[in-house]
């Protein structure tokens, strides 16, 4: 049911009306590979391939899942044609720089392109976005010759890689891992171990996979000080054109099985076993688990985008749902006499869910945006005094955490408001519930975010650089306070700010007496920073609405999710406000053997 | 990975330390039925039923779910073994009239038997809840000849039940339906329609199907005024012993398809046909919506039973992962020294989803058990004055809605404590998610229950009903306000009824002028007065601990759970209380065409 309609107008509104990427672009010296026309014919083309060619797609690819047989992975129907398309119109090399044959544009032209074919179909896109991620990794980390031997087939798509990192005993805390990297006689390593979870871990999209691999040398310190990092080809031979051929890797990595899973069910997730394989030194030796996180931030982004463009998809069909089945009358008298009954979108509870998932979704969108600017800053622009890549810290686990739990949120809306239609597959809408469900967790729990928020990004630097991201919005919070329009949304989030500086203020208080406050105020914490955080955006694109747009139904759209988000959503931060001060002590106490 | 441990001691202690169901069936002259040892006795049994043969079957009925085959529905392997089991043990009889066969259990303690089955195999359990439905429906319903013909089979289990009410085109909203009822020449009539979403519609592990069928005589009123009840049965011929001897029913009544569906994989959900099909009234020609209601009180309570037993089962799960899952040490240092990591139940976060989980299930679970022994009351007791019946329908909406919000809620946390090995079906977990999920929706959406709630249950009563109920919290908090152990949350629960009443009287006033305004609070005044009645079984339960048991491992369980759940799980009343108050403004000015 649910064929996607790819949200250009937003997305473009987004881009140009608000965010004025082209006058960024132009200042970062990149105008020339991307100007207004380009970008927009960028994100309409590619809206045009995830609604034409992935989208058909993705319900069949849930139904069919992915086949194991004798260490060979088949993808779903349609998915190998799909993806030789995405090659064939560049697609893959987006983002990626132009030494190696990339097309050098921008990150946030690039997650236009990652958001619509996340949403329309969010099993075939792991495909391409993991080897985003190598690539990523490779054109930091990598050494030059490594570089030019896989780069150009990467980034070209010839080539997929993955990120293999988590094993059955460690997930989040990849210090225990086991995997072992022994030095051979030339520049390789021979790399030994088993990993799990490994998305595109084997498939039959591309002609080589390229795995890198977290491993541990044997004289290595323990824990996560003594971890490398190595890129292990599925083929040794770069000119193999066809590892599909029934033959074994010569490289001795091998596909063990497939996870059989909730959701993504297209998406191969892999049990991948080195055996003395062949791989190559990325970065330096022991620093294996930086050089990872230096792409966190955009693999963390990626994933809180995938979130909320699930939910995108389910929530055209289910307003159209709303619009169509007619069910009861209106409360305050038929709305639609001539028909049966009225369609059931004028029940306030229908509206209520509908407009949450069009205000948390938008919100979403806004911020992820908004977020993908600062990549293209980190990336083309001067960020000397490093503020560029901290802000983009303190948001990235905001993003990751907030957008996932708004999308599984919006997900399970499309299925309430379809009923008992929704929860069965023939609809679809249960499926982005089980496929959205995975963002939650993978690339960090949300747990984790919401740790890696409170803990390292903001009470380690003594919230400086929240205060930074809190004084910007209580700058326009100001200026807007007297405003018709946005005054009193204006005037809540000023007050909102003041009480977040000084929740930060009283966890770091308590936490100095014991550690385990932070924990206990991480989650609401995280989610409390996102419902302000997203708040401001919404309040930035109204306004940017009302300046710049000439498009009447926009404008009154952004101020009506504006004003719900105002009045529905974000009082939920009274909650988390309250469960913060509630601290450790009623968990601490607790006895679980009882 | 799940295997159920039945909460027997949990069970037991509310129904005999807190509710003495014991005195209760003495003073409604049950006492001779149900005795201390008795009650036991059927919780011990019950238990090891559901642990030994119906916890075994229910991943592999998930993974296999229901054959359809020409007309023919084959349920998962072990499935009609188990049937044949349960019934042999006399498990179908238990809460039934002795007239027809049954044991004349009063209703509480066959609740405790249908929250076991639910929790170790929901999909299984529907077949036998489903043939309790009709049972209850014939018994209050139909003729002295009906019920003679129908339900001693029904009740012995040799035959099941179904209730035939949804069609494509109208579920919530049943006067819309359209399957029709032709009176003929003897005293029955010719059924012709067709029916969706038939739980337990067609299978093979009973010898004849009978349906209760909601159908509109040719003269009737429109709407729900001119909806009468038959029971058609799906074999018309009493004396049949196998109806799946591969001939099509005698009384043409088929099975067009079954659905597939996001959960609940091994219940068959039908599409059935009837042709022609004879059919006989249950009571009174036009008032078939009024037969079926009498049968919701307690079908909706099921429902909400069946949503927190579910996460019951999955938490169980969790809680033995995050004690063995060694992962990262606590931030307040090593509480492992000797492993590698210290188990995940260290990290408070982890604390939180778990103790989450423990608070709402038992919560959930005193209230369904609460409301029991009101429908034992109702049943067996005086209630001229209607006030138990009053009652029972004003916390039916909440106990249906709110506790299968909390049991998704629940089942969700189980996944998120496994991380990504919860989402792999192995695990099992996921299923609870994906099971859990259709208790929000089925026997009247959470919206509708939050409608029927405010408006039919206490805005048309003027709030009588519910002030009843807030004076009864509002005194067990008075008594406890100075008490040690419950001071601080007896006058938080103070405070929050005199919100509560005031909250009701605002939303009446509102009402006045709009009647949208009912529906734009209604789902978020169920929540929250599904917190506050929570709340208040919770401190019922933890004062029934210290002063009535002599378990020491209880007292302190109920009292950890009870100011975790205060400390933690109440404070969610802050939002939903804004929400309530900020109406229906923001959903109305909305155009959906932007």
């Amino acid at each position: 049911m649910p064929q996607y309609q790819a949200p250009v107008e937003d997305i473009q509104f987004i881009l140009h009306d608000w965010l004025k990427v082209t006058d960024l672009y132009r200042q970062l010296g990149q105008h020339e590979s991307a100007d207004k026309d380009l970008v927009n014919a960028i994100i309409e083309e590619s809206a045009k391939f995830a609604e034409t060619q992935l989208s058909p797609i993705n319900h069949s690819g849930d139904q069919t899942g992915c086949h194991f047989s004798e260490g060979q992975v088949t993808c779903p129907q349609g998915f190998k044609e799909a993806y030789k398309n995405y090659c064939d119109a560049g697609w893959a090399s987006l983002r990626f720089s132009p030494e190696y044959g990339g097309q050098g544009l921008p990150p946030s032209v690039a997650v236009a392109a990652a958001e619509m074919n996340a949403a329309a179909n969010t099993s075939w896109s792991m495909y391409p976005g993991l080897t985003h991620g190598v690539v990523s990794a490779l054109s930091t980390h990598g050494s030059k010759p490594l570089k030019q031997r896989y780069l150009p087939n990467l980034i070209q798509g010839r080539w997929t890689g993955t990120m293999c990192l988590t094993e059955a005993h460690c997930g989040s805390d990849l210090g225990l891992l086991k995997t072992k990297a022994v030095a051979n006689d030339d520049d390789s390593y021979a790399i030994t171990g088993s990993k799990i979870f490994i998305s595109a871990g084997e498939h039959d999209l591309s002609d080589n996979i390229i795995h890198l691999v977290l491993a541990r040398l044997p004289d290595a310190p323990k824990g996560t000080k003594g971890i490398s990092l190595f890129v292990v080809p599925k083929i040794l031979d770069d000119n193999a054109a066809s590892p599909n051929n029934g033959l074994a890797s010569d490289n001795q990595v091998t596909c063990g099985s497939i996870e059989h899973k909730m959701g993504i069910k297209a998406s191969a997730t892999c049990v991948i076993n080195f055996e003395q394989s062949t791989g190559y030194l990325v970065g330096d030796i022991n620093n294996g688990l930086s050089c990872m996180f230096t792409m966190m931030n955009s693999a963390r982004l990626a994933t809180g985008i995938q979130g909320y463009a699930i939910a995108d998809l389910s929530r055209s069909a289910s307003l159209d749902y709303a619009k169509e089945r007619l069910q009861m009358r209106s409360l305050t008298g038929p709305k639609a006499p001539d028909q049966a009954a009225d369609p059931i979108i004028v029940h306030p509870d229908v509206k209520r869910m509908l407009l949450s998932q069009k205000a948390l979704i938008e919100g979403c969108r806004g911020l992820a945006y908004y977020v993908a600017t600062l990549l293209d800053r980190a990336k083309f622009g001067d960020d000397s005094d490093g503020k560029i890549e901290k802000r983009l810290s303190l948001l990235t686990p905001i993003c990751k955490a907030f957008m996932s739990e708004a999308g599984f949120e919006s997900a399970n809306h499309a299925v309430q408001l379809l009923g008992g239609h929704g929860y069965i597959s023939e609809s679809e809408v249960e499926q982005q519930v089980r496929d959205s469900r995975i963002t939650m967790i993978y690339e960090g729990t949300n747990g984790i975010q919401a740790l890696d928020l409170l803990g390292r990004k903001i009470l380690r630097d003594n919230g400086a650089t929240l205060a930074e991201w809190i004084a910007d919005i209580q700058k326009l919070a100001t200026e807007q306070s007297d405003s018709t329009l946005f005054g009193t949304i204006a005037k809540d989030l000023n007050k909102l700010c003041s009480d977040w500086l000084q929740l930060t203020q009283s966890i770091g208080a308590s936490a100095q007496k014991n550690a385990d406050e932070v924990g206990a105020a991480a989650f609401d914490y995280l989610m409390y920073s996102g419902y302000i955080s997203v708040a401001y955006i919404l309040l930035q694109m109204a306004i940017a609405a009302q300046q710049n747009s000439s498009n009447e139904r926009l404008k009154t759209s952004k101020m009506q999710v504006l004003n719900f988000y105002h009045q529905k959503i974000l009082p939920r931060t009274k909650t988390h406000k309250a469960l913060i001060l509630a601290g450790n002590k009623s968990l601490d106490c607790v006895d679980f053997e009882l």
